[in-house]
């Protein structure tokens, strides 16, 4: 569970985040960016802020912000009424960003498994992705991701996004928010 | 047709101005940066610069540069192989854009229509777009755009792009380019 202050404190450091990324929101965008923590009530650790330019029933584009340390927990795109899972590809505008996905573990790796959660990481291979570098996931494939030393913000280009259809890794995750006050 | 010092010279124009708004390519993506004059031989009054960062059977996501005075002439999306044309939606990221789509005409509008084909623009219903505004074009509407005079840099979030099936109202226009050295 969040406190409403501390959504504001980190939808204020996403905003800044994006602004210093040469993005422009709208007013009405900044005041409705989303801080998500998962339902894990560690915000700093894991959780993401995003705004979602658009999302029908074809595809679907956001702004993600990920701050230094903090990491998107492990999920994958299920197949939902008989369509395929949600396909990504994540763009690095600014920032870094290390991008777990099924396949080849490498054999150590930049990110710092959030401790709280270490049973719930379960791919290891291994994306680095600058400002200027892309990668695509398929659908209903395992994924998380951590932000560099700076933070990241990272542009999302998919097939229609059904947050709710998200299977997680950790049993304990609630993708919609919860507000303490 | 276009001659190949006239498309370098646009192509590094158009990254300059990405990079001005801040959008970041890797070398790969500048130096294949598509410069469309569609058949018409005068790119500074009716052509786009663009890069296509993903297009699969699923989603695309392009940006598009318009230099001040250039004008993407006017065209449709329709259905192809039974699945609706291409959506599309616009966001500005840097100056400013006027698109017309059908609907009704605006009084006066913005743009100036290109002197040389002004029977091929026939929609002027008039939308204003400054950084951070989007509008989402339905499939199969008839549109045409024109940069403001700083020029613009726009993200186009869509389906599936099929430039080779677009319909354009000017007769003359080949969407593939004709290089003449």
């Amino acid at each position: 569970m969040m406190k409403s202050d501390e959504v504001r404190t980190f939808r204020d450091r996403a905003v800044e985040m994006l602004h210093g990324a040469g993005i422009v929101l709208t007013p009405e965008e900044a005041a409705g960016l989303e801080v998500a923590d998962m339902g894990l009530g560690r915000l700093a650790q894991e959780g993401l802020e995003l705004v979602t330019y658009i999302n029908n029933d074809r595809y679907c584009a956001k702004e993600l912000v990920i701050f230094a340390g903090q990491t998107c927990p492990e999920h994958r795109h299920p197949r939902v009424n008989g369509e395929p899972g949600k396909e990504e590809t994540f763009r690095c505008r600014w920032g870094e960003v290390w991008l777990y996905v099924a396949g080849e573990p490498n054999a150590s790796i930049s990110a710092t498994v959030p401790e709280a959660s270490k049973d719930h990481y379960t791919v290891f291979h291994e994306i680095v992705l600058k400002p200027g570098e892309q990668y695509t996931i398929p659908p209903d494939t395992l994924h998380w991701f951590q932000a560099g030393p700076q933070g990241a913000v990272v542009s999302e280009f998919s097939s229609r996004s059904r947050d709710e259809s998200d299977i997680f890794t950790n049993p304990e995750i609630r993708r919609a928010p919860v507000l303490t006050d």
